[in-house]
Order: structure tokens, then C-alpha cells, then sequence
């Protein structure tokens, strides 16, 4: 018996008849006078004071120096997030964030002149809990007087080449609402602020400008580019962020930071740096303040009669007396030179107030279109690595992006009760920071110590344990059942206590996406005598007993025979089966068919049977042999953030795979492929879907033979993409590559394969005037194009030396269970016209991002039992993406909706559509609605962004369809609209 | 013609005719009431509280801890004062004393419990003059409220075992005085403070109890006597600190702090620390309360129910909030266990709060006579090296409080021109602090890293630089002469170009002691035709021309022929001179005849002609092969603190010594030996004099053979002087030693040469019921007695190795011209009956420490020029040493007179002796007269010390001599009177 919940997805079947109901409420759409008393902007702040005269005076005739005390609190790295909160383990590194914002308002108290910005909520948020009554007073006050600035604001700093936007918008929601509901609008940050992240992305920029930021400020880009942004004074320009949305609204001014995010050199004075001291005590020894100064002056070399210099650094200010003395020193006796005739100006600054002069002087700033990957700050260091550095924690952290919108949409559709309900107390709150922590620069992206990699996971099991409560409780409310319910963490490997010992289970399935799709679930039994039906009684077309399992032990075998493969790793031990068939073997669905190779036993060709097309498909695995840092040219090895292989070809795995199980049925096809004790591969086709599964396994990656190895998997085909290839955007727009090419500069290419690695965060592909080959993959990695028609896609990496970035471990991830960890994945392969690309990966995609939830009971369901629920009245149009359902307050959701297509890329899906927002849920009642930026911290009718002049011809503007009624909100290509929804549970 | 002006101290002869005129005036000597308006006690506090009363609560039912948050902040060691003040090369050691002081006052102010202890007023002064009114107005109320306490107090935290008393007390008075002027009583220290000095010298402990404190703890001492106190609860005692004082004067009870000056194993949480810091929010993880509040009880393991924990250590409270915010919590929730039974009550406190609790519990404490030399941290790690290590610098720290003296005195005498007249502005306040510097642990030691000894020695030469000008200033003042002149301070050398070009040159002789002194002058001329005349145009007997030149250019040869030795050390390359004769040698003058072995070349005997008294000398020159740290007992090698010979015999640099040359005058009869191309010494006997002088040099030490060597040389006698030896406590009183023993415990011996090693700061001696040989030396040193009879001195020390106690260098000192320090120096050596020998070699010390100032001027003086001066009305009796004459405001001066005899010494000075005030100085009439404190920072009928009973049987009181009448002052043996004088220039 299963019961089916939300929407039954199928237990391996095709289950088009499975879609949303709709529901809606008639309702009056609300416009915010109305919606009163929402908490946000409940914080009543009678001495706020507009940024613009809160900013500190600067002198029109002299050169105006911006000193900006910040600190970077990384949200873990070399430790853990509360590691580095508290100060502990200060023997790995010397950080104690609690420190820093103590030390920081005491000394802010000590001048009004003094200013500071603060960026990381996740930090901030945890120190402001933990202040008296008095010390908030006097933190509040600090802000409305613009002396304390917050910029950025999101949870994190999150990484760009491994987010997912959904997760992005998540962080920084998190960060912001927390903000303002402290401080109100006086606590809203103006200006983006990723000085630290390994490149940027364009969808990053169109997200903070959707934000309403003023501006972006970065510290790392390529280094030629940089070279040439300084001599051409490009530094500072306007990023048009997206091809689609209508102008201005991706466009997000963006400046380059004169030094990273350090200070001068010379100019460093926390307790982490050894710079000499401002020494203005004649009668000591070494008195230099002449000197001091003199250098500073000479540092002074900016175009405008502004510059901003970044006084501070990774978690500095500890004791910021130290830097507040020095500063203040500095200041004094620059600005005394100026009775002598000198021209500079220094004083206390922040961002935004830098930004404001620039943007009162009324320039015309240069245009960009691209992005700024790959990041390379030598001639062989591009950070390319960290794009797939540590893969089973991408996954993970991907899989709880899925868990967390499950949890929090069904804290919304079943109320109160879910949060305080029969299973205990259950919350989304957890989740949300632990994703919010997973976002940062140096957690999802692989580049953290091995410790803290594990404290990241770590908390998004912790979150995940929080949501379960939640989720048994929203189930038991829907269902009207309190039995108890499991969710077996392990199918992945094929464990599940409750499935394979019981002689009757029922399973849930919960689909947050808002339509319908299909989804293959296996589940371990024992025995083959189960019969499957849904909820009505019916049978389900479904393989049951020896066939499914053994489709898991199979690859359980995997495991064990590596566990005893004692043997030097690299040599050849082969387990040949009896049922093995090396024939030429072709699969033949509805839409799909694959040939292999019968010499090599490779796949050889894909045909679309729908649109009768056929590519040659050849696919293997191969390892980059990375460097080890001892060659003539560098001695950058690889690491966790820098791919650096030492030969442009890499080794072929095995030219042959052994096919070892072949499996026919109704609902799936498989082939297991056997590269090396080490990498294998099941080919999968599902009945009725038109993409090729290949699950991946991937390690222990054998370095004993003092080799670290960066392997790849390459689909070689003969598409004449030539030098083309695209890849996504954190999971939105599509951007065109090219090999050895920047479109902004003129690229000196000095490394062939790591300069041409490009993150990919859910699919790549390469195509010609007929083919489309697209790759949906389940998590971020990095992707390259370096043959005329060829893909390739990195999986995993496991090395032996640090790169010298920082984090001083080698990326060598230890396994459960063997000598290094093992990694298994999908990656989903589609072949269409290009034109007809999108509306095929565009909800593959959404699909892998989004997955169902499986619980399970045992034994039949009590007799009451509600067996479905649906949320939504009806799906949403193709186009629509429920990005966003969330409990904002106890009366009010947030929803965003997301139009999921890009302009021009679907014949059909890239139009305006339109959704009524009071027709959209089944149990609740709208009772009104207001729109709100991005971020959710500002009503969209305040949004009033700076306006900067861009010297190229701006293409004609995307004019955006309107809203047809209050209530029906039109959504144009790729835009993304947030509304704050007064809610009534029916 | 030579000018005489305060005493003529004589050129080459003897000169008992030059003795001090007296002076005196009639006025009534006044007590402190009628003294007003000195401006001691003229900072008015209306809130100051008694300490008893801001000492904190405790709880007699409970133990109670005493957490002491205090900061050990080197005056100079790895940095220059300076540096550590300003923070600056914090590459060398992370250290900011100006944040320390910043970020201790800003923490003190946000809890009113917490506390702080201060201790070294070289920094606390720099500091405080860079303050606003509004912060010394804050710091004024801490210290009012005893939240800020001073501690110790001096200028630095002076060093024990290679100080001389007269500069020590100059120090602690200079930081005292400070103390009292900016803070009156509320900052007076109650206690001394020597958490970090190598070792206790009795003499210290005797001036702390004369200063008035009521009580000393300190870190270090030997670790078999620290096991032995642990175990038989002796770590808090009563030092009897005196032979000779009346008691209880020179009682101090002494407390010997559990972690040395460091806090609990695992509970430093300063910025320097990795200790886990308090981690107290439950959301976070790793929360500890638990388990940090459970280790800190279990490390409560005293007897009494109150223990004092040391919260700090070198630098720390840089930033303080690390430190008290973890401390904070510490005492909430270790308290907070008191509701649940606990019996354990934690509390910020001060020293003097704890010392308070430990004498009101009334109890009688263990009895202490002897001193804590040497002190050993481990079986092979005995401190004895740096009692010799940078003999240079100890030579020129002693120099330099002989010219402070002088400075001082000249500063009196001359009255305000001297600080401004015609040579400029010159003042005696830079030498003082200077001195006040060098007297640190890490300075005169000698285990501060080489560049900071460069500016140790930079700051005393920039200290006399500024005396100088007084000095010049003064010389014309009470010469009536504004002549220009110089001061040759390269004598040691026989450089002085005016004495070398001038046809006709004037020399001024200042003798600084209270009592005429007979002082050999040799300067170098050009020619032989001089003559030699005293203030009446009366030829001086002198010995001019070739010979006196001769005596200095052959030193010079000695140079010169070791930077050509570039053949390999340690071959023999003799120079041979033809004058050479090497037969029996014999020099009878008034007082003494040596014998030299015709075989060796070597001291064969000794004889006082005036006592007939015979004693076999024989005098060589050793070194001790330096333990590298690689055998099998200990891996310590031989460093700036450490001694540690790899065998107990040293190596003899030369069996014979070449006798070079041979000069017999009226004046003056000199051998000089040679014993290598590194060391040589000359003999020589003055007319007139009872000593017999040993002017060694030695260096540069080679090191080409890859050994370290400690230079020694040894007396070998037949004084049957078994196993004893006496060596002076910081130059006054004298302290038996006996080889492989200590007073207080059963000692292990574990290193036969380095374990009985003392610390000589003036002299030495061995004898047996007839003969005393006494040495006396130029500087302190190491010294010791290995064999009956024999008595051997450490000269130099040149070393390969560091010795792990932080200074991180080999002590391996570089030459001005070769690759190591040559050094020079002087050993006196006395001969007498042992009942006899103080009358002999207490003058003949306090000459060697106060010498006289030598200054020179071209041609003839002018007509006018006053040409003799005496300060003093007439010499003080023989027993009376002028120990202080130093200006102390515009109308007082403070004067510090000593008996400069121990009880039982002398047959006729061991006596009381009186002296009157009104008649003592030619120049200036004394209006009124105070006692004070040795430290002059309170009236001596205000002191009133804490009682501390013992258990031992007290000797019998020591009657002191009472004064015969108010301005009669009578001394007792081993006595220094400090007065406040009222003064006017007659």
C-alpha cells in the first residue's frame, strides 16, 4: 500500500496523471498600507538620519582618501563557524569574532568620526543575542547615526562558482530579514560586498541588483584583467548581469578593489600584522610619523579625487584599538599637511558613502556583460579546482537545499502544528542557518579544512533533524495520522531497516516542485513477493524483488570488492561475471536510444527517437595528473582551490569498460560499466523519460603512487561546437564559453585545460546548427570544452600537496569506511535540437534541484488516514518555478515566483505569464499581498537604486508585460518576483 | 697644569692631603609638618578609600580564589622598551604595552569587580603622559578604588643577582616618586612583585622591607626547593633579609606564586593564548561551562582557604576583554555551583588584597635567612651563565651609575644653571630612566637579544650625553670658567685626542664619594716633555712621556696582533718581545709583594707587608667547554641565562704565560702576560695602594673550533678554605657559600660546576682563620670556589647555542672591529686577616662603583677660574658611604646616607655612627629635614608594615643606636637613612 501525499510520484512509473490541484481565495489583493501590522519595519527609529547625511564631509578641491575599517569573518575555514566565533582553537588560526564586535562598538564609542561595516549576519546575529539591553541601545544608535554599517548582510558571503541561486536568495533573505528587524531601514545594507570569493558570477550581480544594492564591490579577478582594468582605469564599471531581465533592473555598478580587501602595504596595524606603529612620541626612539606619512601620500595613485582603501583583513579588529589608534594618528597628520598646501583628505569611511561620491560625480563607467570566471591571480594558479573540490559535501549541501524548501512549504500548508505538533518540536530555522553557513566561500566550495568540512555537514544533518521534526508533525496534521514515520537516509546505498524487514510499508511521497514529474524511487526488500499499488488500491507498474535489489547490491559489491583490493592500487584486477555480455547492446525506449561499442564496451551513439537525431557519443573517464609544484614554469601544485594538471592529456581510467549486469524491464534499463576497481558507471534509461541517466562512482582515488589525480569524465561527440560551449549560472542564465578566449580582454592563455574550466552549478552543453547535447548534473562542478565537440566534466579530485591559499591541507578526503572517500553522482543527458534545448533541461534541472521527499510507515495506514494532499489549487504554468514558499510571520508567507525560462530560448516557455497569486493554494487564504524586493527587506515600490551612466549603447530595452489585475502578477523571462502574502489557513 | 675642583683625586700618586672640607648651618631640622609644601602627598584625593576597605569580599567558610589579571611587561628583552611600548616589530614577539594600558582601563570600567595590577612605571609613565585630562581622571578614580593597583612599582622589575644595591634603589624610587606624584597614598604598592627574575638576592628583599612593603611573591626558584615547599607547605615564609639590621627592618614576608607568574594549565585566554575560551551558549557547539568549571575546582589544591591565581603573563591584556569576558564567566558559573553545596568562592583580587587575608588569618609562617641563588628549573638547567653574560654592558651599566651619581651630585651643588646654563639644557632625569631601564631582568643580565642590548647601552651613553651638559653646565658654574671642555671616554683604550695633540691641558677630577680616595690616572701624550702640576702649580709626581704611552700602545699591539691572527684559534703564535724576562720576578712596594714563577710566567704568591702575611697565589685562565645540548643527561646547552659545561674541568688556556713586559716606577710597577692571542693580563701594584690589580682582557673568544666557551680565571691558594666562599648580595652584605649545599634543604647536586655558582656584584672572598683573600671586581659576575683554596671568576662567555628560554640567540657577542667582543676588566685583590678584611675592601668597593669623572680642557684655565670646590663641609666618617645626593624639587634634595659596614665586621666601624645634617654640605643651607621611607614615597613615622610572626626563635633584637639629637642622625651596621632635605643655595 502507498500512500501518496502531495502528489504521487511514482514508485518506477510514469505518472502523468499526477499533478497539482489548484486552489485559491477571492479575496482583495492588499497593497502594504494595508497589511499592517507586519514586523518588518516595526522597529521605530526616531533619529535616523538619511545615508547621505549621515555620510562624514569631503573636500571637493583635494583627493579624498576613504579609510573603511572592516574585518572578513570567514563563516568557517580553517575552523568552524562557532570556532571562530568563540575564539577557540586559536592555535590553528588567531579569530574570535565575539572579540571583534565587542572591541569594534567599544571603540566606535570613543569618536563619532570612527566608522566601521560589518558584513556577516550569521556572526552578527549570534553576538547581538547574547548583548544586554543597554549595550543594543548603544549598537542601534551607532547604526541610525551611519557609524556602524552593515554591508552585504547575508548570512554569509557566499561562494559564487558553487551556489545555487535558490540557496543564494535563501542566505542573504536570512541575513537581511534578520537586519531588519533590528534595525530597520537604517540596517539596510546599500552595497554588496564579495571581497574574497574566487570570481564572480553574473547571476550573483543580478541577484544583489535585483536585491536593490547601490553597488558591488569585489577584491579578485583575473590578474591580466586586472592589469589592464588598471591601466585603462576600468576598475570601477557598470555589470549588466542578465540578458534577459529589463534594464535597469540586472544592472549593479561594480568596482574593483585597489587591494583585495587589505590594507596598503605598510598600512596594517591589527594584532595580526607586524607593520610599525604610528610612532609620534618624539621623545621614544624611532619616531616616524614623517615617514609614515610621506609613504602614505606616495600610495595615492587614483584617477578620481576619490579612492577607498580597506583598512583591515581577515578577522582583524579583534582589538581594534590597535587600528583605531594608528588610523586616527594617520588622519591627524595627513590632514595637517594640508595647512602646508598638501591636497589629500583622509577620513573615516564606508562603502556606500564612497559609492554615493562617485555616483554625485555623474561619470560615465564602462560596460560588462560576461562574468569574471575563472579567476586566476598567476600565470598557472586558476582557482578552477575548488569547482569540484569535496563532492559528496556539494551533494549534500544540494540535497538539503530540497529538504529545506520541502520543510519549509510544509510549515506553511500545515500551520502552526508543525512547528509544536505529535513528534515534538520541530523548526525550519535550523536548516535555514546551516544553509545559510553552507553558502559561504569556504563551504560549499570545497575549501575548507577537513574538520570543518565536516562541521558543515554536520549542521545540515542537525538542520535536517529540526525539519524531520517538522516535517512527521506537518505530515501527521495533513494526514490526520500520527503514526510513526521513517525517512531512510541510505537509499542511495541501497539501506533502508524498515523496507527490507517488513512484510507491509507504506511510503509518502512529497514533491515540492509546483507541477508534476516523474521520479524513479528503488527501494532494498526482501524477497519479491511485494505487489505495489497507489492510493486508490490500483497497481503500480513496478519491478519488484530480486531485480531491485539487486540493482543496490550490485553496487554494494563495488564497495566490498574495494575493500579487499589490498593489491597496489593502479594495477589491474578484474572480477569478471558470468553474465557478463559484451555484445553490441542497444536500448530502445520511447525516446531514447544508446548503442555501445561491442570492442570497447563505451557508450557509442544517442538517438532522440522523438526528433529522430543522433549524435556519435563516445564516453570515458580519465585522471589529470596534478602537479606536484616541482616544475620549471611555477611551483603552484594542485589544491582545494587551484587545478593545475602537469600535462594538457589526461590518462585514460581503461580504453575498455567491462559491461557487467544488463538489465531490461518495463520501467528501467540498465548497463554497469567497470573502468577500474576504482570507477564504474550504471547506464540507466527510464520508461517514458527522454534523458540518459549515467550514475558515476568515483574512489577511493588510488594516490599511492604519489600521483594526486583530478578525474574527469569526457563525452566526446561530433557536434561541431567548435570552440562554443555554455555553461549555467548559478543554476539560472546560460553563458557562452569559449577556449582560450575572455570577451573582455586579450586573453594570454598560459594554462590550456585548468584556463578553461568554468564552474557549472546544474548543467553545461555544447551544440551546433542541429545538436544540443546538454548535461543536467545533480550538483556544482567544473566543466570544460577543449575539443571540438567533446565535454568534459570534472568529478572528483584527490591530491597530495596544499596549494598555498591558505587552507594548508592537502584536499585528500578521508572515506567512511576506505582510504579516501568515495563519490557517486548523476548526470542526466539530453539531445535535442538547439531550439527545443530548454524546454527540455530547463525542468530536468528544477527537477534534480527540487527532489521528492520519501517517508515511510510500517504496516497498512489507520483507516482514517487522508492518503493525498495537494497545496497548490493547480500546477503552475510550465514557466513558473515556485522558488520560494516560506513562513514569514505568524500570519504572512513569503512566496517567490520565478519565471524559469531566459528570453528567446523557448519557443513556447520565453513569454510573459501570468499567475493569480489568490488562486495559488489549496488550504490557505490570501488575504493580501505586497510585493517586495529580492531579498524580501524593502517594499518594491521603495526601492529607489542609484542611477549610473554606461557609455556603450544600451541594446533596446526587454519591455515587461504588466500586470493584468492587482492580484495577477505577470512574470517576464528570468525574473523573479518576491511578494509578502497575508495568509488565513481554511 | 691641572685643575683640582671638588677634590684633587690624584694624578698617579697618593694623596692624603685631599680631603672634604665640611660644611653645616645652624637651622633648627624640621619635621615633615613644618615641610609643606613638598609636593609628595600634594595630589589630593577626597575619595580614597583605605585598602582594607576596597579589598573585595571574601567568604570565610569557603575557599576563596584570588584571580590576579595582570600583564609581565618587559622593560626590553627580544624589543627595546620602545618597541614594546609602541607595538612595534611584532614580528620579533607580538607586544603593545600602550594598547595593554588602553584596552586594561576601557575593560576596568565596564565592571566595577574587576581588577588589575600594575607593575613597571617605565611604561606606565610613557603611557601616562600621552593621556587627556579625561582619561587620568578616569584612571585617578581606578586607582582610587583600588580596581587599579600598582604593584612593585619601580621603574622596571629589576634583575637580582647582577644588580648593584645603589642602583636598584635609585629605580624603584624613580618609579615610586612617579607613583606618588600622579597618585599620592592610593598609589603607593603595598607589595613587591619579582614574578620573573632568575633567582632572589637577600639584598633585594632587605630594600623592599626597608621601602615599606608589606610583602614579595615571586615565580622562580630552584626546583628541588620549590618540590620540598610544595610538600611540606612552606611556599609562603618570612625572609629574615639582614645580619645586621634591627628588627623586624629587613623582614619581608615572601610568597612564591603557584604557576610562576602564569595562569592555571588551560585557563589563559589572552590573544597570546589557545586556551579554549568559556563557551557559554548552548546553540553554539562545543558548549564547556561543565567541564571548565570542573577542572578549575579540581586545580584548587592549597591549605589555606585562600589561593591566589596568576591571570596573565609577558604582554598579555593587550586586549583585555578576552581575558575578563572569559573571566567573567569563570566566576558566574563557578559561583553559581555555591547554591548547589559548593564550597569554592572566585574573586578578582590584587595581591595586596591576598596578602591582606593571609595576614589576618594570623598564622605563623616558616622563617627563611638565606637567598634563592642559584636557581635551577631542572636537574641540568642551573641559571648561572647571565650572572657573567655581556660583560660589556655590565662594566658600562656600572660605569654609568657612577656617572649618574656624579650628575646627580653636580645637580645639587651647582643649583638650577646646571640644568640650563651656558652649554645648554642638561638634565639628570634621561640617565636616570636609562638606568632605571637597564637595572630590568633583561638588561644589565645580559640575556636580552643583542640589538636590544645595543640600545640599552645606546640609552645610557644619550642618559650621559644629557648629564654631560649638566655636568659641563655645573663645572662652569663652580668654576666660574666657561671654557670649553671634554670628557675622553675612550680612556679605556688610550684614546683622547686632546690629550694627545694639546702642548698645555687642564684636568678636572670630580670624586663623587664622601671621602678622599687615591685613583690611578693614565692619559695618553704626545712626547714625554710634560710636567705635571697640581691647583698650587705643585709638580704632582708622575711618570710622563713614553712609559705611560708605552703602557696603553702595547694594549693596543694586543689588538692589533689578533685581527691579524687569522691562523687557525687555538694554535699558538707567539709574539716575542726582546725586553722579554722571564726569571723570578718580585715587587715590593709599601704594602704588597708578588712572586711570579720563573717556570710559568704565573702569580706564584701573595704577601701583605704591613700584616706579614704570606699566602701561595697562583693565577690562570680556563674555559669551560659549553654543552651543545646533544648528550645523553639533557639536551640543554649553554646560553645567555643558562651555564652548563659539558665536563667539570676546564680546559687551561695556557700552562705558562709569556711575561711581556716589565715596569717599575715610583708610581706604578706592571708584568703583562700573555697567555694567547685572546687573553692577557697586566699586574700592577700602585704606591700607595694595599691592592694588587689583575687587568684582564679577553676576546675575541674563537668559536672556529665549533665549541662554546665560558672564560674563567682561578685564584689557587693555600687558604685552607675548605668548601666555603663568600660572595656579596647586590654589593652590601655578604653571604657564606658552601660547594654542593643549601641552607634550606638537602641538596642533589647535579651539576658540580654550574651548581655552585653565585652571583658577585662587588666582591669575593675565601679564608681560613688566618687569611682572606678578597676580589674585588668592576662589575657582577659568576663566580664560585670548586677547590679548597681556590676561587674562580667567570669573565666572558661566548656561545653557539641558544638555551631555550627565549631570547631565541646564541649569546655570541660581535666586535666593534673583530668577530667577538674583546672585554676588559679589573679584578681587585686584597689580602688581610679575616677579621681585618672589611676595613679594607669596603672602601676600596665603593671607590670601584663610584669613580671619579675625569673632564679636560686645552691650554691653561683662565685667570678667574676657581680651581678647587668641595660640596661637603668635610668627609664623612669612615663608615658613612653618600649612597644618594640628588635633587628632588626646586627646594629639596633627597640625600640617603649609609653605614656601609655589616654588624661584626670591622673591629672599629661595625658602630654606630652619627652624622649631622645641618653640617654637612660647604654650599647649601638645609632649612628642614624629613625621614622617609628607603623608597621615598612615604614618611618614615607613616610607615606601618603588616606583622608577621615566625615560628623559629628570633636572634636577639639588634638595639639600634638612637639619634642624639634632630639633626643628628646616627647610622646602625648595614643602615640607609633616606631624608627629604629643605635646602637653600648659600
Amino acid at each position: 500500500m502507498l500512500q501518496i501525499l502531495h502528489c504521487l510520484t511514482c514508485l518506477l512509473h510514469h505518472c502523468d496523471d499526477c499533478i497539482f490541484s489548484t486552489w485559491c481565495q477571492n479575496s482583495l489583493r492588499v497593497r502594504k498600507p494595508h497589511l499592517l501590522p507586519f514586523n518588518i519595519y516595526s522597529v521605530v527609529l526616531p533619529l535616523t538620519q538619511k545615508r547621505e547625511q549621515s555620510c562624514p564631509a569631503t573636500n571637493t578641491s583635494m583627493l579624498n582618501v576613504h579609510l573603511v575599517p572592516h574585518t572578513h569573518d570567514d563563516v568557517g575555514w580553517l575552523k568552524t563557524v562557532d570556532q571562530y566565533y568563540y575564539g577557540d582553537r586559536n592555535n590553528i588560526q588567531h579569530a574570535g569574532v565575539q572579540y571583534i564586535l565587542d572591541s569594534v562598538i567599544d571603540q566606535l564609542q570613543q569618536d563619532p568620526a570612527r566608522r566601521f561595516i560589518y558584513v556577516e549576519t550569521a556572526f552578527f546575529y549570534r553576538w547581538w543575542k547574547q548583548q544586554s539591553q543597554n549595550t543594543r541601545r548603544i549598537v542601534t544608535q551607532l547604526v541610525n547615526e551611519g557609524r556602524l554599517e552593515f554591508i552585504n548582510g547575508g548570512w554569509c558571503m557566499s561562494d559564487e562558482a558553487t551556489t545555487h541561486y535558490s540557496a543564494v536568495i535563501d542566505q542573504m533573505t536570512l541575513g537581511l530579514q534578520f537586519l531588519n528587524e533590528t534595525f530597520g531601514e537604517c540596517g539596510r545594507p546599500r552595497v554588496a560586498w564579495h571581497i574574497d570569493p574566487f570570481g564572480h558570477a553574473r547571476e550573483h550581480a543580478s541577484i544583489f541588483a535585483q536585491m536593490g544594492y547601490d553597488g558591488f564591490f569585489f577584491g579578485r579577478l583575473d590578474y591580466q584583467d586586472k592589469a589592464r582594468r588598471m591601466k585603462t582605469k576600468e576598475m570601477e564599471m557598470l555589470w549588466r548581469a542578465s540578458e534577459s531581465l529589463t534594464l535597469p533592473l540586472a544592472d549593479l555598478f561594480t568596482g574593483v578593489l585597489p587591494n583585495g580587501y587589505n590594507p596598503p602595504e605598510g598600512f596594517c596595524w591589527d594584532q595580526s600584522c607586524n607593520d610599525a606603529p604610528i610612532r609620534d612620541d618624539p621623545d621614544l626612539e624611532d619616531y616616524n610619523v614623517d615617514e609614515i606619512v610621506q609613504r602614505f601620500l606616495n600610495a595615492a595613485f587614483y584617477k578620481t579625487n576619490h579612492i577607498i582603501m580597506t583598512m583591515g583583513s581577515d578577522f582583524q579588529y579583534e582589538n581594534a584599538n590597535l587600528w583605531y589608534k594608528n588610523m586616527d594618528k594617520l588622519i591627524k597628520y595627513v590632514n595637517a599637511l594640508q595647512a602646508k598646501g598638501s591636497k589629500v583628505n583622509v577620513l573615516y569611511s564606508t562603502p556606500s558613502c564612497y559609492l554615493q561620491e562617485l555616483n554625485l560625480a555623474n561619470l560615465t563607467w564602462p560596460l560588462k556583460t560576461d562574468d569574471f570566471f575563472p579567476y586566476a591571480d598567476d600565470a598557472h594558479d586558476f582557482w578552477t579546482g575548488y569547482f569540484t573540490s569535496r563532492p559528496a559535501l556539494k551533494l549534500y549541501e544540494r540535497l538539503s537545499n530540497s529538504r529545506l524548501q520541502t520543510c519549509n512549504q510544509l510549515e506553511v500548508l500545515s500551520g502552526p502544528k508543525s512547528t509544536s505538533g505529535p513528534f515534538g518540536e520541530g523548526d525550519s530555522d535550523t536548516m535555514k542557518r546551516a544553509m545559510g553557513v553552507a553558502q559561504h566561500h569556504d563551504a560549499v566550495s570545497g575549501t575548507e579544512k577537513q574538520h570543518v568540512a565536516y562541521d558543515y555537514a554536520r549542521r545540515l544533518a542537525t538542520g535536517w533533524a529540526h525539519c524531520e521534526v517538522l516535517v512527521r508533525n506537518s505530515l501527521a496534521v495533513l494526514s490526520g495520522s500520527e503514526s510513526p514515520r521513517v525517512f531512510c537516509e541510505n537509499l542511495n546505498i541501497s539501506v533502508c531497516p524498515l523496507t527490507e524487514s517488513s512484510q507491509k510499508f507504506s511510503m509518502n511521497v512529497y514533491n515540492p516542485l509546483g507541477r508534476t514529474v516523474s521520479w524513479p524511487v528503488r527501494l532494498p526488500v526482501n524477497g519479491s513477493l511485494y505487489s505495489v499499488t497507489d492510493t486508490n488500491g490500483k497497481a503500480v507498474n513496478s519491478q519488484v524483488g530480486n531485480y531491485v535489489c539487486m540493482s543496490f547490491k550490485l553496487i554494494c559489491n563495488i564497495y566490498d570488492m574495494k575493500s579487499s583490493s589490498l593489491l597496489p592500487l593502479l594495477s589491474v584486477r578484474w572480477f569478471h561475471f558470468s553474465i557478463n555480455n559484451k555484445s553490441v547492446l542497444m536500448y530502445v525506449f520511447k525516446f531514447l536510444k544508446v548503442t555501445f561499442d561491442d570492442t570497447t564496451g563505451l557508450l557509442s551513439s544517442l538517438t532522440n527517437l522523438e526528433t529522430n537525431q543522433t549524435i556519435r557519443l563516445t564516453q570515458n573517464f580519465y585522471w589529470y595528473n596534478a602537479s606536484a609544484g616541482n616544475n620549471k614554469e611555477s611551483r603552484q601544485p594542485s589544491g582545494a582551490y587551484i587545478f593545475r594538471p602537469n600535462s594538457s592529456d589526461p590518462f585514460v581510467i581503461n580504453k575498455t569498460a567491462e559491461i557487467q549486469i544488463v538489465t531490461v524491464s518495463s520501467t528501467v534499463q540498465e548497463v554497469t560499466q567497470w573502468f577500474s576497481p576504482w570507477v564504474s558507471q550504471v547506464v540507466r534509461l527510464y520508461e517514458g523519460h527522454s534523458e540518459l541517466e549515467l550514475e558515476w562512482t568515483v574512489g577511493p582515488v588510488p594516490i599511492a603512487d604519489g600521483l594526486g589525480k583530478e578525474v574527469i569524465t569526457r563525452l566526446d561527440t561530433d557536434i561541431e561546437s567548435s570552440d562554443y560551449f555554455y555553461t549555467d549560472s548559478n543554476g539560472r542564465e546560460v553563458l557562452e564559453r569559449r577556449k582560450d578566449y575572455r570577451p573582455t580582454w586579450d586573453l594570454k592563455q598560459t594554462e590550456p585545460i585548468a584556463g578553461n574550466y568554468y564552474p557549472i552549478n546544474s548543467r553545461a552543453y555544447i551544440k551546433d546548427d542541429k545538436h544540443q547535447l546538454t548535461v543536467v548534473t545533480d550538483r556544482s562542478q567544473g566543466a570544460s570544452s577543449i575539443y571540438n565537440g567533446s565535454l568534459e566534466i570534472m568529478l572528483h579530485r584527490r591530491l597530495l600537496y596544499d596549494d598555498f591559499r591558505g587552507v594548508g591541507e592537502p584536499l585528500s578526503e578521508p572515506g567512511e569506511f576506505f582510504d579516501g572517500l568515495v563519490a557517486r553522482g548523476r548526470l542526466l543527458l539530453t539531445l535535442t535540437p538547439p531550439n527545443m534545448a530548454a524546454d527540455v533541461h530547463r525542468p530536468l534541472a528544477q527537477g534534480m534541484v527540487l527532489q521528492p521527499l520519501l517517508s515511510f510507515q510500517d504496516g497498512t495506514p489507520l483507516a482514517n488516514t487522508k492518503l493525498e494532499f495537494t497545496g497548490l489549487q493547480d500546477a503552475l504554468p510550465p514557466a513558473v518555478h515556485l522558488l520560494t514558499l516560506s513562513q514569514w510571520d505568524k500570519d504572512s508567507v513569503l512566496i517567490r515566483l520565478e519565471h524559469q525560462y531566459q528570453a528567446e530560448e523557448s519557443k513556447t516557455h520565453s513569454q510573459p505569464v501570468t499567475v493569480n497569486l489568490q488562486k495559488l493554494f489549496s488550504t490557505l487564504e490570501v488575504l493580501g499581498a505586497s510585493e517586495m524586493s529580492l531579498g524580501a527587506n524593502q517594499w518594491k515600490e521603495d526601492m529607489n537604486r542609484l542611477q549610473w551612466n554606461t557609455a556603450k549603447a544600451s541594446k533596446p530595452l526587454l519591455l515587461s508585460a504588466k500586470d493584468p489585475s492587482p492580484w495577477e502578477v505577470t512574470l517576464n523571462p528570468m525574473e523573479i518576483r518576491t511578494f509578502l502574502l497575508q495568509v488565513r489557513q481554511l
